[in-house]
């Protein structure tokens, strides 16, 4: 273990518990999946079984479903709303892929490189409108309101990010204004909705919303601090990749205000204008860890997902409420 | 004018009555699609002014005001739905420039050639994600259905021409299926969802949907006509297009029929190995004609035109029904 793992290790946190309490809802998510994916076009459930059915931690339609039960829902009203957002967030990971030019998705060769980009580009737009085929099922506008608002705000997130990729003098405002939108407005729609569903006050619903947006922001610093402290096998995308796109994230962007003009070049060099030779990542892994900026950007982490708990504390203790507090713990405990 | 051109100019027929009797509602439209555009990431509103505000002869928003009316709506309750129809359409048409490849769209330079495809695929899920939005606005979960519905057919649609490229086998059936799903199926949700909007009967949702229906099947037939027999100056694309793209569209199916074995070979490697060298359009074209293939495609497409037509006779003469029938007209006389 060398020291980068060492910091990520810190923390304890699972999401074992709250995946045991809503199996039973989990499972009527899958089944819905599984029967919304299908079409005539035989392509489009096989790209959709290579990246939906075979990986994924399904977090955000855990979301939702926990959300409800939280609130109080007695049925199965938050089910399809949990299908809906795992499709919105499968439609926009083909997409993602396509910009990125990913080769490694959820452990397994990127859907595009298989079935071509057009195709992923299409079988993405196929799933996002399923995805309000089954909401309007639900009858909810309400919820309909939240989910087509949070796509927009994800597509804006992302237009965004493209468009300041390779920026080295990149705000960590603008970071945070980044990440907010193109991964926690999923985490905390994918929440709200969740309460929406089972007819929550508006204080619940707010207070849902509050750890998803929390929760997603944890996890994905996190993830962008793995993506430096971490290894192909557990990440289940390459190592890496980030640095190899010139994405500025929050531990390069502490880095580089941290060397100063001492690196100034180097920074200039493999971000900014993209020249990239062997060596450079460990290089600037080693920059990242060695000033602190690896700690620094999991301390964030760290205090986004003591946010996230702390929006809970409007309900009453409950084994589901240690299961979401469990996951806010996982979402920054992720061992490299 | 050569005879190719004489075939497509047998029909009179005009979008202006219709023009001029949305032209109030289509401002409003036009004023709903300039707000709804626009975010405060620039590239955004950039982008789609180029495609939407630039050009195109919004004639799926113009279906879905126009229906509202002649089902008798009294307010602008048809308005943001047709905003939205603008909006999937838009979104539709970037994706698939990037899937085709395309170098013009409404006469200018086709959107990913100036942004980058990776631009085209993000601006289109914002544009989709804003039509759903404005749908949540309208409150009419029945118009959200239709609209749904629709956009998922379209992506169904266009996978299915996607996975049939370069079929020189591919059924009539199956020509029009893919058809109906990417094109026509748009004019249909918009014709619906206008009536739908005003409160229309069953029986008047169902006649504007038929006619909706029938008109996009003239469209697009005259549409795939037009590529062998227009001129890109007219089109505001690049004839021969679909051609080069080895696109299996009637008029070829049916030339291929025609032409049996003397030319099997020629279509097989035009079409099926994509093999095309100087003068080979050309050749295509001249056959498509020669054997009437050109003027089956647009006597279907005329019968399609006159189902559109027929669908209308629920309703009471008026002008504005007589300018959906002249509509239905000039959807298969446009002259090349």
């Amino acid at each position: 273990m060398n020291s980068a793992n060492a910091v990520i290790a810190r923390r304890a946190g699972s999401v074992d518990g709250l995946v045991e309490l809503a199996a039973a809802d989990m499972a009527g998510v899958d089944a819905l999946i599984l029967d919304r994916m299908q079409s005539p076009v035989s392509i489009i459930p096989a790209l959709a079984d290579h990246i939906i059915v075979a990986g994924g931690k399904r977090l955000r339609p855990l979301l939702t479903v926990a959300a409800a039960r939280l609130t109080g829902s007695r049925d199965d009203a938050g089910l399809k709303l949990a299908a809906a957002v795992e499709f919105i967030h499968t439609a926009t990971l083909l997409h993602d892929d396509v910009v990125d030019g990913s080769g490694l998705r959820r452990g397994k060769v990127a859907a595009h490189l298989i079935w071509g980009a057009p195709s992923s580009v299409l079988v993405g737009d196929f799933l996002f409108a399923r995805a309000f085929e089954l909401m309007v099922e639900t009858g909810s506008m309400k919820a309909m309101e939240i989910l087509a608002r949070a796509a927009r705000i994800i597509a804006e997130g992302e237009v965004l990010q493209l468009s300041r990729a390779h920026d080295v003098n990149l705000s960590q405002e603008t970071y945070l204004e980044i990440i907010s939108a193109k991964t926690a407005e999923l985490f905390a729609a994918a929440a709200e909705a969740g309460a929406v569903s089972a007819g929550g006050s508006a204080a619940q619903s707010a207070a849902l919303r509050a750890y998803g947006l929390n929760l997603g922001l944890a996890f994905q610093l996190s993830d962008d601090a793995l993506d430096y402290g971490g290894t192909t096998e557990t990440l289940g995308k390459n190592a890496g990749d980030d640095f190899r796109e010139g994405k500025a994230t929050l531990p390069l962007l502490f880095a580089i205000a941290r060397t100063g003009a001492r690196e100034r070049e180097f920074w200039e060099r493999v971000i900014g204008r993209q020249e990239q030779v062997e060596g450079d990542f460990r290089r600037a892994r080693d920059l990242i860890v060695s000033v602190g900026a690896l700690e620094a950007a999991l301390d964030m982490a760290a205090g986004y997902a003591d946010a996230a708990k702390r929006a809970l504390d409007i309900f009453p203790a409950s084994p589901l409420r240690d299961g979401l507090e469990a996951l806010a713990d996982f979402a920054v405990s992720r061992r490299a």
